[in-house]
């Protein structure tokens, strides 16, 4: 299967602390690198993962709370430093892009490449980015500040080739991409073998939600029906909600229960807060409403 | 002997690396904190040395270039989150006004407390900034952009009292500040006992240079003669003089030199590139030329 894998590079929150960075999230797949918020120190941390900066394409950003974005400022610079020729595209609420001029303006003169930001309508659910084999869509939030997450959906994958009934038939190479795109065969004696014999089904489409900073809306599930991961935030125990309501943002039992009416396949909870003392503890609440939680961790790679 | 101590925080340069971190500098002196400069992920390092954020009043920043600066937004940032209410002074050349403002108009709208700009002339030798026990000079640099340097001295510090003498001609409490400013004391009967007899001599005003990033300039010695300790930057190692010229940075002989004609007590090399591969070679080039120089590291704190 192609790859398409979730590396979890920070999953805490404003506070800093020495246990967890703030957030920044990269998705990996075929080789191309896209950032979901890049919180302060974020290059530092990607450099010990192995993920070059300048694999990254396009950065999805979800609000101007600094623990999301105060990465940027060095990311851009440290591209530029490495000789980044190609475009870099940023994807944000159009909060963000007085903080982005600046940083061009004031920092990036000499830069060889440019950065291109697109704004994102953080109260829409749209596609905010395509290309051959992914679709981005954004997710309107409800926090204190305009706030979107972000689903990435890969394209219908084409079906595999059964290599044996190409060679049973002697079918030319130049007719494969043809075959792949559902056309039968028909021998040189006129019998027409059906695509289905010649292939073998698509790998299903997979999808990744990310939903950060958020007030509990469950109303998110069915923008993300199916999702087969989703990360949502869990900045508070099940016994906080009313301070998670009072600053916009969720509870473990609140992920959980958007989990369970998306019919996730998997969750993954983070966006930890300064003040958590037994992550065990959350996990433990998130699982009694979906069983297939895991804890967000600074060294986590999930494949999708 | 009271505090003054230098804490390095991050002794690396622009490309990050997992070894070295962004520059910055902590000055502890009587309870109080002074940051030099602020690169990306300052806060965080600094929360691991019990540094606490909240005690800096005063920041100098060098110049506008990111590895010196980008630790600004988190760490304005985080003082807000942490209910810090008592004024923060930047001082830094002009071109760093505007990104402080951006973070302040787009980040901090609800902070309880003010941060307050004060734009330093880079090309001129002043005083920029003075409290009781301090004075703190500018020290022009040649670099690629406005940047200075910056030299903290302690104002002349009063004579210790003997204690015994005190005792011995029954002197009061209240005349002892008096006695610390230098008045001589008259017994009942008429005798007069000299101050120089009643105090010993107060310690030698300390202070601490900090040049980064500069190509050489040997006229800084005049502008620090006599140092007690110097923090010159040494990005490359005495082969690579052209291209310490050419990126107006200096080499290890460099910095060695101006700490020589400097007469410096001692000197600490640092803004290490992320081409260094042993440390130890730059040390002993630079001992060469001024024994008693220091290899910068993350977790070094020296008393001046």
């Amino acid at each position: 299967m192609e790859e398409f894998k979730l590396h979890i590079i920070g999953c805490g929150s404003a506070n800093p602390m020495k246990k967890y960075h703030p957030a920044c999230q990269i998705l990996s797949m075929r080789g191309k690198l896209f950032m979901v918020d890049c919180g302060e120190g974020s290059q530092m941390r990607l450099a010990g993962r192995g993920l070059h900066i300048n694999r990254i394409g396009h950065i999805f950003i979800s609000h101007t709370h600094g623990d999301h974005c105060f990465g940027l400022p060095g990311l851009i610079s440290t591209m530029g430093l490495l000789g980044r020729v190609s475009q870099l595209h940023i994807h944000a609420p159009e909060e963000l892009r007085s903080f982005i001029d600046i940083i061009l303006t004031d920092f990036c003169q000499e830069m060889d490449y440019e950065v291109i930001f697109h704004p994102v309508d953080t109260k829409a659910h749209q596609l905010v980015y395509e290309d051959k084999s992914i679709e981005v869509y954004s997710l309107p939030l409800r926090h204190r500040v305009p706030c979107c997450g972000y689903l990435f959906r890969e394209k219908p994958l084409q079906p595999h080739i059964r290599r044996e009934m190409i060679d049973a038939f002697d079918i030319p190479f130049s007719q494969i991409a043809n075959i792949k795109a559902g056309m039968d065969w028909t021998t040189p004696d006129g019998t027409v073998i059906p695509n289905h014999r010649l292939t073998i089904p698509a790998d299903p489409p997979r999808s990744y939600a990310y939903l950060s900073d958020t007030a509990y809306k469950p109303s998110l599930a069915e923008l993300i029906q199916g999702v087969d991961l989703l990360f949502h935030e869990a900045t508070f125990d099940a016994a906080s909600a009313l301070r998670a309501r009072q600053t916009y943002h969720s509870t473990t039992t609140q992920a959980a229960t958007v989990a369970l009416k998306a019919e996730a396949k998997r969750l993954v909870i983070g966006h930890f807060s300064a003040r958590i003392k037994d992550e065990q503890a959350y996990l433990r609440e998130a699982q009694e409403v979906f069983p297939n939680t895991l804890l967000a961790h600074e060294a986590m790679a999930i494949d999708i």
